[in-house]
């Protein structure tokens, strides 16, 4: 943690010589230090992807002026950095701060398991973000999400309103500013549209080792075809399902004695441990998404 | 390990009362000593597995013979265990003897790692076998072989020759009594003639987590997606490729970083363990086939 | 899950011919149904360890009667069972059931991962116990038990007050009829004269991979080290400090990019899944203590 | 895998601002292309780490000259690179470049599976080094180096005569300039001495999960007290025995059914996948010791 507010940039583009001492004497000279700096390149595809984070330097304070020194607009610094790295560099590039707190919403359905593990992380200070709702297709978590001081919203699904229903979502997140929707377990598929015009990431965690057992029933897909590992997978959702970008997968160990609802009871702690993992990893910047894959610079 | 040489007995069959107690009271009544036992239930499908293994009795010296106590025909137990299960239990089952030592058979390519791996183990005594051919369709591992005492056959296999190349190997199986095929990294199908013939158990190793990434180049496949473990999986092999049951299976972590090169090189260190674990198990009489799926008792 | 009540008995004791012939046998005249049945020989020692579980025949109704047919008084079986082990057998033996609810206090601290963790299980259903007090040396978790329904008890400790105050824990302890106590990140030593006197199961988890960094502060002493994994460990708290049969371990890797407060909070979960799993294996009766060891029938 | 030869260097010293883009900025400047560049502060000690590699500019063909470009003298840009950091960044800096291949002898005893699995990764290309030497203090590995082709020497060692022997095996390692000798499971210890004068690395592999079992027969000590998980350690040899930097560790489950002699079986495994793990990272340069520690650039 450093006592300053610090920028991050995740860039990537055509790998050409020089980019490490470009992007650091940039930072060099207008005073920033940086703090970390990691890069890959992937040599068969010719791209350079980085994560940079550094302290932007202090604006001294005016002569004459008895006021503490104080921070630069970090927005101005990440203008200025977005421009140098698209014009001078030709690299996509995404920013943020360690001052942000991005707003958050998280969906749910019945399964608590995932929604009480994100909630008790977020309490005990392990994400900064701003949980601003709580959206449930089902009431049974409601007491729970309001146990937390979290606002929860229920908004009941069927086949005919899900169009009607997807519209009222869309305009509660831009209400609220929501940046980032992690579904925690919502037994729900988001449309295409949807996810369009949310236009944000959206963050799904799948009860398989994708792409094994992409689908309905995972734990049977698994315990049909009798394998020894089962598996949890968070991604970025996507318009295809199951078939977006993934973050974060593990596994645990299964055996013959284990029916589906040991499956189950097991899947649980790899689902709730994946999703926050990858969910930290998001928030702090560390996940950068091109193509169908991620770089996640842990 | 005993001093004696043991029974195995794998059973399973339709669940019902007492069966723990009958296996256990028909041991003891002849004399033997169970030194383990491991039984399981299915209970959806209705279905009781058991692994027992025991000691016989020692058939006692005949009156004024001065011959050292010998053990009793362990083939005659056997056979008595077996009506006794097949007719009062319902039970199907197999059986092996500590004292079996049964004969081996490797099929490699060009890949070396598994091959040594296994070769090196045998050696090290951690497997009760003979190995008594090493067959390759490629000659690249003669040498490798005959350094380790083995015997290497090399047949050459085209599109055009395969169904006669498969009835030389046949006929080389009959010929050296060959009770199991290890695939190790052999990289042809054996047809579903050849396993019919052949008659007996087939172990493979697949250089993925099936089911994901079956077929060709998994590693590949793997990149493709992006996912952020490999693994690899031993199963038997069937006449449908990729879809027998699965014996064994681990993973390892891969990043961005991970080249598919580097995919191929972790990958070998999987599939190394992964069949070695695989074919001890199958040759301590710890797994037992159902369906397509297995039961080990580990 | 079976329908009926089942009996559990661990058993151990000096190794002898046919003792799973004889405890199966005993349980099959009774017109008991073995469900599971695991046991182990350390051959080293010559003893003989047992998990059997098992339905035990149902009373008839009395000729005449409409009653419904009745389970057995399990307190008789049990009894009766106890008394074969030990005298037939020689075994000791220690005995449970499906349908006992034994009474759990959790001890607690400040730190409240394992305590939600606990809870949250167990309002899952995970474990099948009543958890009748939380205690906690600071008030700091009241709010967080009540809002799970749980009776918190304040006793706060200091060097002066420590015997004083265990006696009153002690006295709660009885009032309450508490059968295990789990300590979740509980920051006082039990003494020898509390662990003597409740007499009962105690279990703790240390934040290390014991014996490695025994003590306070585990993880100051892990980075001192330069430990490449961290640890957690649960066992039964016992008179000599971290020294207690070992029941769970589990590790997670760290980096030299993991500062101090970087291990904890990667401990926190390796905490929270190795307690959870002990406290459940020792509630479903899978652990068997002997000398400093456990066995656990998993 | 560059089609160049690379530098490798590795940095640590006081912390300060800038030294990404200094040090950035000098390889671009002299026409280096930096491939990979990773950092670690370590933000209680104020030290800076840092690896990072690079393709130094080709010298041009000298006018008038048919000659193909070459390489610039890679240790004409050591020596440069070096005095830069040293002088104008104040840090300690090793150096080593892609076209190494350092020379490394293999101590060995009669346990062979760490030796088999080293020369066979070396044989199949996965370590970029010579192996001038198997050095055993007894003759048994003798036909298995040279199996491979490696020059095996036999030094028995005895109390008595142990001085004697270092003293010969350190002029062996002096004529046959070995840079990096490997412990596989050598069953001696090297005195203080004999690493001074030796002045490069030695790894060891330990195994145990250290700083658990220290010392003798780890496998009896973690049977004796229990321990649900088994190590091994690889680490730099120090004067204090298995107390040097640690580099690599792993741990496999075991259970209460694993005799001393399993965990010795299964530990062997262990010691083959950490101390080539080790040993790669050691040759590729990610592994940079301080104090008592090792930050590995992996």
């Amino acid at each position: 943690m450093s006592a300053h507010a610090t920028l991050i940039a995740l860039l990537h583009g055509p790998d050409q010589p020089g980019l490490v001492a470009r992007v650091a004497g940039w930072i060099f000279e207008r005073g920033g230090n940086i703090l970390h700096a990691d890069q890959h390149r992937d040599r068969e595809a010719g791209i350079f992807f980085q994560r940079v984070e550094w302290e932007p330097a202090f604006a001294g304070p005016t002569m004459g002026e008895a006021a503490p020194r104080r921070p630069v607009d970090l927005l101005a610094a990440e203008k200025e950095f977005t421009e140098f790295a698209r014009s001078s560099l030709g690299m996509q590039v995404r920013m943020l701060s360690s001052a942000d707190r991005p707003k958050v919403a998280i969906f749910v359905s019945k399964a608590d398991h995932c929604f009480h593990d994100l909630a008790l992380r977020w309490k005990a200070g392990d994400f900064a973000c701003d949980i601003v709702a709580v959206v449930g297709n089902h009431p049974d978590l409601a007491k729970a999400a309001e146990g937390y001081g979290l606002s929860f919203v229920h908004f009941p699904v069927t086949a005919e309103t899900k169009g009607a229903v997807e519209a009222k979502q869309l305009a509660l997140m831009r209400e609220r500013g929501v940046e980032l929707i992690v579904l925690a377990r919502y037994m729900q598929v988001l449309s295409a549209d949807f996810l369009e015009k949310f236009g944000a990431p959206v963050i799904n965690i799948h009860h398989s080792f994708l792409p094994a057992f992409a689908g309905g029933r995972p734990y049977h897909q698994a315990h049909a075809r009798g394998v020894k590992l089962i598996g949890a997978t968070a991604h970025y959702a996507t318009r295809d399902l199951d078939e977006g970008p993934i973050i974060h997968q593990d596994v645990a160990r299964v055996t013959h004695r284990h029916g589906v609802e040991d499956l189950v009871r097991r899947g649980r702690d790899l689902e709730k441990s994946v999703l926050a993992q990858a969910v930290r990893w998001h928030l702090d910047g560390r996940v950068l998404v091109y193509g169908n894959k991620t770089v996640v610079f842990d």
